[in-house]
């Protein structure tokens, strides 16, 4: 397959956005990624989970490509929360086929215009709807199932648990694009509103507003680029929808598939990656990646956590951006990791890792039927 | 970029069917269209326009994946009623990256469980929000716009335009997919209730439920097996999602430029081409496709109605399944398309064209704001 870099990068801040709509967010976004590349795109691939329910618009790649003056074949890529990172990957695809030289990949949602209680059902769209969310389970829900089991088979206590929040609350105080800018406690996590036992509101991510956008470029054109940050791999996998048809609830076999593809597309090993930007939409998600990217053997996982290697200085940072837990716009998210890596590879990032020249993305739809995981590396 | 066919197809009967689930669509649609094949796909596309208003249902691509017993990376396409070509095409890329040998793409749509009032709401998702629905504007009425101005502007009458719905009921009467298996009259369109005027009932395609698949392969691939159908072009455009900010409503900027670019990329012209699937969402829609696609000059579209040419016998037979008008499942809809060509192609349809060698099918996504085109080869 042809070389492949991401060339141009922007997004918006990630939050309440009374003042903007679907059009205004991805015409920021996207005007920065278009600025920063310098190139315009040939296609392009528009991620977005469910603006037909958030805001009663289908046709999301039209939209975009109107709203961004770009008269270039536009489609909309859906796999929930995975659907940035797959709007990406179908944007490398198309430039690896030959038919592209450059092309664009944004993703958008708009949330917070429909009430909390609508938002979280709309979101549980992502789960199986006859299976899970016709019996009552939301998206927190699903995630404490499976909390509940890890704590209990592996020994992890609920402190233990809330370091995760902890310590992505501390990566993003300097983030510009965060949701929220401030620090948060153990205590403060255990103190929180309990949602889905045993999950509190600060192991939960937000819901946001936000966009996110990458251009990408050949080799050809990448080389005529300031600052490119190349592919090495971005791998997708897919597992059952619905909880009870998985083999175990503490394994992500998504996750492990993508990522062992991803590795090997890349000729690298977990010990070559400097840094990850990781799906923490819960607590308990961040930890299970920390397991089923490789960097810790099944159960073990706290020990990263304990002995601070996650944290920034550690031999891998997990979320120095701070991650979906300060902002998780569900359609842009996938896009926005790419945006953190990408900054972290050029050495610009708010919370530059020292030396990083290889970073990972992660980006888990629904609670793990699909997930990308993905490798790059700054040309530095 | 890599020779690709068309080695499975595989379609369930568009109608109300009120005892299949969206899963159970694809099973049936896919299955069949699996066991054409004889090939294990490695990716999976699916089309689907609005699950989530219809069924709850987002993450259709782990869905279907799941239904059908498939573990490969799979992922929702949505373009709305082009959701179905967009999917087959980014099957077409993935392809020609190299990444895979055998792709599925297959299109999914149940709208008959929401009450007609919202389904036609729901459907007003694939317009302009802002601009369009916000003001009371339904498809039917987007495509009334259209014909209204066509009928004054080149002298259209209202029986002429009846000839549409005529001919593709006549070529549907068959087709054992088809929604509707009886013929119409001129008189019995003129009498049908008025949706939005000069559109009545027989102008206006179905709410359908029904699901279509298709198996690619690569050449290598292809080569192994029986009657394989070659795709020598599919083409994507986008033009602005209102109507408002298009140059001209008698024309569809994005068909005329994906069907000159499909053109050139198949090395024909209009000429070498033995028939259409067109998207006859409304009766104007197809009369716009005769020239928008090179078979007529702009206003003149109606002379191959009125001589019978775009019949079944004629030159340029369209629609000789009978086209949306008999079925429009919206997201499965060019798939079900691309079903028809190669049933054409391999000379076994219910209304086989005689010597029919090449094929095209163009799917619309709107009003228009996506068009594809493609072009198909049979290898005898």
């Amino acid at each position: 397959m042809r070389k492949i870099a991401v060339v141009g990068i922007g997004q918006t801040k990630s939050g309440e956005h009374w003042g903007s709509s679907l059009r205004d967010l991805a015409k920021e976004a996207g005007k920065a990624a278009l600025q920063d590349a310098g190139l315009n795109p040939q296609a392009l691939f528009v991620g977005n989970m469910s603006a037909g329910r958030f805001a009663g618009q289908e046709h999301l790649g039209a939209l975009v490509a109107d709203t961004l003056g770009l008269r270039v074949p536009s489609t909309r890529v859906e796999g929930a929360c995975a659907s940035g990172a797959l709007a990406f990957r179908k944007a490398c695809l198309a430039i690896a086929s030959g038919r592209y030289d450059v092309a664009m990949a944004l993703g958008v949602e708009k949330m917070t215009d429909l009430p909390t209680e609508e938002a979280v059902t709309s979101l549980m769209a992502a789960g199986d709807q006859e299976q899970e969310a016709s019996v009552g389970l939301t998206f927190s829900g699903v995630f404490a199932l499976i909390a509940n089991l890890y704590m209990n088979r592996y020994k992890l206590s609920r402190e233990e648990l809330a370091l995760i929040p902890v310590k992505n609350h501390k990566n993003g105080v300097n983030n510009p694009y965060a949701q929220f800018n401030f620090e948060v406690t153990v205590d403060d996590v255990l103190k929180s509103p309990l949602i889905a036992d045993p999950l509190r509101l600060l192991d939960c991510s937000p819901i946001s507003d936000g966009s996110a956008a990458v251009v990408l470029a050949s080799e050809a054109f990448a080389r005529q680029c300031k600052d490119p940050v190349w592919v090495l791999a971005s791998e997708q996998a897919t597992d059952a929808l619905a909880l009870q048809n998985r083999k175990d609830l503490c394994t992500l076999g998504s996750v492990v598939q993508a990522s062992k593809e991803a590795y090997a597309r890349a000729g690298l090993a977990p010990k070559d990656i400097d840094l990850v930007e990781a799906h923490d939409c819960f607590s308990i998600a961040e930890l299970l990646a920390y397991e089923d990217l490789g960097f810790s053997e099944k159960g073990w996982g706290k020990e990263l956590l304990i002995s601070g290697e996650v944290c920034i200085g550690g031999s891998i940072p997990f979320n120095p951006s701070g991650g979906l837990k300060l902002g998780h716009p569900v359609g842009a998210t996938g896009i926005k990791q790419i945006n953190e890596v990408v900054k972290q590879l050029r050495g610009c990032a708010a919370n530059q890792i020292r030396g990083a020249r290889t970073g990972m993305t992660q980006n888990l739809g629904g609670s793990g039927a699909t997930a990308v995981v993905s490798i790059f590396r700054g040309d530095a």
